[in-house]
């Protein structure tokens, strides 16, 4: 199979080809450096076509039943004439815990869907990566004419403050339980979510998911604003029962018309371009001959204490 | 009051005086460039007496009577003719949340021990200057002849692992409490903590510590290991009664003898090392001045979307 050119895969993003789609998502999450420049080039080109979608996250820990949801709140958007692109950033793969996405079987309905695009989680090397890489396929989806772009990811370390640096709204999914539900939260995540979700709110479960929302009305109430004009709501729904998809949805619309959207992608592209900076000089630093020429020697210095990590710090900074 | 020479406090620290010891860690607390400098040159002459303490990081959430432990334990350890510091990594302070070492009428008892030193918490203005003076200040307590210095820090955010790489031994603190005790850990604080302490194990909240030690040891098990040949504890206590603090120090004592510190260290001035280097090249490109001529122009136009991120980026780095 030769690979697609660039004016090929230009003109198929552009025209919604999910298959040259599925090629230029690839093409973005290539560590080869030729295939960085030919990204970078493609990305430039269909820059004009981006930004027309809403982009929203959807975080949760393994069990809320996620991807049931995201099948659901997908197939309701599709079925209202929107087309739905659902990403995942799995940093989750890198640890070894196995991939969110990688089991194909998941979001069948979805997935065979005329007007929804499922990109299974790519395997990346490094958590950093996954970030530029997302942010360049949400691109890529909206060029190709997805109008919601759902990024998936579980509850694992740093990806959900990574996560909301790319999306405008950032969903929490959670599920009823006993106990004090808020003890499952890590404080930051609450601190950034735009909503909270309370799945599984049918049959039997509906009295807990019921008690959980208060508790997420309240502890939201309490932490720090995220955006000025938004308090953030506890929602309930069921993916099993397709209730309460449609008041998340008009939630989110509500957020677009509370809250200043272009102001908060214009802090992302600007943090995303500062990141990007930063990356490359520490690339080009440590690549540089005569540091490399010096490194091993001073780390080891540094290791055994016979130089402190300021100074031997300063030695290789003057070369 | 004229600042003591450097001089003044080389001889100072090293003769474990307290008030200077207090000037040479405001010294490394601040951020002036000439104080960095002299910092530096203070630090490289008091290297040699460094390292010989034992470091001990002592994390909890609020409420789980973390200075009351602290205290406790410090005056154990002093009764037994240690002498121990006790320095507080803060990032809450950061946040306005509150200072957890602001209080000076916390842990009274210890403050006056003659072998005893704690230094409330810096007020910082970043969580990466934390990270530098907290580990600069742990040196200047060595020196100054402590052999036991405890770095307290509030289970919030990046702090454990940031004071995780800057001592020997992570204890983490819990309190019995009913229901899922695991759901209160963020899931990185349990992978790197050497043991885990669950205090106010007295009276009638007896049973429920035993409980949660139940419930840690199991978790703990299961986690990946942070070291070979360390299996971490999960052990009672009780600062009110004094009681289990000797089994505490004892784990601590074994660990030492089970794992290879020096390798730890090691790692961990070769860590602190390459921050120093990624730091100063941050701080290196930004205040060049054709950078500096053309950053405002260019955010701008990233901002805006005029110029995607990546282009701008280089644009920047081809300066």
């Amino acid at each position: 199979m030769t690979p697609p050119s660039l004016d090929e895969l230009e003109r198929g993003v552009l025209a919604g080809d999910r298959t040259l789609l599925a090629r230029a998502i690839t093409l973005v999450e290539s560590t080869r450096l030729q295939d960085r420049d030919e990204a970078q080039e493609l990305l430039a080109r269909i820059a004009p076509k981006t930004g027309g979608s809403t982009r929203i996250a959807i975080s949760g820990s393994p069990g809320v039943g996620k991807s049931t949801f995201i099948e659901a709140f997908g197939c309701m958007l599709c079925e209202a004439g929107r087309r739905v692109a659902v990403l995942a950033v799995d940093p989750a793969s890198v640890r070894g815990l196995g991939s969110i996405l990688g089991d194909k079987s998941r979001m069948q309905e979805l997935a065979q869907h005329e007007r929804a695009y499922i990109r299974p989680s790519p395997s990346a090397p490094t958590f950093r990566g996954v970030g530029r890489r997302t942010r360049e396929s949400v691109l890529l989806c909206e060029a190709a004419g997805f109008d919601v772009v759902i990024v998936e990811t579980v509850g694992v370390g740093q990806s959900e403050t990574m996560v909301d640096d790319m999306v405008d709204f950032f969903l929490l999914l959670m599920q009823p339980g006993a106990g004090d539900e808020l003890q499952g939260i890590k404080r930051g995540v609450l601190e950034i979510a735009d909503a909270v979700v309370v799945n599984k709110a049918d049959g039997e479960l509906l009295p807990f998911a019921r008690d959980a929302q208060q508790q997420y009305l309240a502890a939201l109430k309490y932490r720090a604003r995220k955006h000025d004009g938004w308090t953030p709501p506890a929602l309930l729904a069921s993916a099993r029962e397709r209730s309460g998809l449609d008041e998340v949805w008009k939630s989110i619309e509500a957020h677009r018309n509370a809250v200043d959207i272009a102001r908060r992608r214009g802090d992302q592209l600007v943090q995303w371009w500062r990141e990007e900076i930063e990356e490359s000089i520490r690339e080009r630093f440590w690549s540089k001959q005569a540091v490399q020429a010096e490194t091993a020697g001073l780390e080891r210095a540094v290791r055994e204490n016979r130089i402190p990590p300021t100074q031997a710090a300063r030695r290789l900074l003057d070369l």
